[in-house]
């Protein structure tokens, strides 16, 4: 058998999420599917992430697990030719059988964007959060500096997830201004349920007045979900990168 | 009865075109529909240009007649609870009964987009033409130059156009990259049938070595269109400004 990595971007508004589901579409399945096309026989699929319904990938990585004697750097090539226009393939690489996409990960980097113009704009609204408040950038950096390090994110946790260590360390968290768009980037060694809007939806509350940016200490402590803000809407996230410590792909890539 | 401009942006993915049609939705339509239900009463609505279907716009001039007191600058707002969202009305402004959105055009502004990455990006593929094949954006540029001025532009309209008067004036026509995305901007007086989409198609065969850039001269004088490059698809193109000499609408938009 071989083990391949691959390097996928997918339009989240088309897909119900990555993890294979019974009725709905999904990354996962849409892939395997594809593969399936291909090779013909069953291929074994394995994600980095599990990714929310309508949240985009700029850089996902998945394990793809076959028979076969394709030379690697054809395969984003061959999937090209079944797959829809929602998801690409754009690098692929050898990698080993006890690799794994999602225990393996040193780091995942997310991005956030708000756009803040007057009016609702076409080519953004499926691709951001429309805010149309007056937003302070300067208070929502120097609230985003209190999310860096390593602290309990209980609080920035959807309520009913089961999982109980909810210690993570994130070594950056910023917010960027491009003309109307607010990109707030963060990175983490794992995030919890909802942790990346939960943190998008309280800084965005921050920038628009509504939670006092020096509370912030006190609501991470606290551990309260009620405390934080509200969890920001799927279609403005974006995954954008996955880091395993190590090159897993070509360099050579453009 | 008022007579008043809105500046629109709309997704061209979601309307066959801007003109209504006996089965299709159209911008005009949807439009008309909107400001049915907003104030009660038939409404006209005349359009800047007949966009193709498919085709984009960031900046669209419609003028409305109706009868009504809403004030003016409330008019997007109002228009914003009614209109899809894959279309918007930035901005509104009076504007006297005999100004015509479309006759009284000084020039206009068209992007063309082209995607050059080596694979799909899901994110570009409905906002631009993917281009695989190596591209010289400089032989491109040193073309573009050659559409500069008056012209008889006959060989870049689509065979069928009944126009018979087919000199136009470019002021404009140039290409920048951004990344992987070629944006090819073109300003004139007037526009032939696909005139927009043929240059663009010119250009790209052009950078690829398909045409000679030294026989882009004889190919405007000859005025035949089998000589000019494909027509390129619709999905990349965005009209971009409209101008009528004089500022139409209020000064302080973002």
């Amino acid at each position: 058998m071989r083990n391949v990595l691959l390097k996928i971007q997918y339009d989240g508004s088309a897909f119900h999420g990555f993890q294979v589901q019974k009725e709905d579409v999904t990354v996962q399945q849409t892939l395997q599917d594809a593969l399936v096309t291909l090779f013909g026989q069953p291929v074994t699929v394995t994600g980095c992430s599990r990714t929310d319904s309508g949240v985009h990938a700029l850089w996902y990585v998945a394990k793809v697990t076959f028979n076969g004697n394709i030379a690697v750097e054809k395969i984003p090539y061959a999937l090209a030719t079944v797959l829809p226009k929602q998801l690409s393939v754009i690098d692929a690489a050898e990698c080993d059988e006890d690799f794994h996409p999602r225990y393996d990960v040193v780091s995942k980097t997310y991005i956030y964007r708000v756009y803040v113009g007057r009016f609702l704009n076409p080519f953004e609204s499926g691709y951001s959060w429309h805010c149309k408040f007056p937003i302070d950038v300067d208070k929502m950096n120097k609230a985003a500096a209190c999310f860096v390090g390593k602290h309990d994110f209980k609080g920035f946790m959807a309520s009913g997830s089961s999982v109980t260590d909810t210690v993570r360390t994130v070594s950056d968290c910023s917010v960027e201004r491009f003309g109307d768009i607010l990109q707030i980037s963060i990175t983490a060694d794992g995030f919890l349920y909802n942790m990346v809007r939960i943190i998008a939806g309280t800084l965005v509350e921050i920038g628009g007045g509504k939670i006092d940016e020096n509370d912030l200490p006190c609501i991470i402590a606290s551990g309260i979900r009620e405390k934080a803000g509200i969890t920001a809407p799927a279609h403005g996230l974006f995954l954008a990168k996955v880091d395993y410590g190590k090159d897993v792909f070509s360099k050579d890539e453009r």
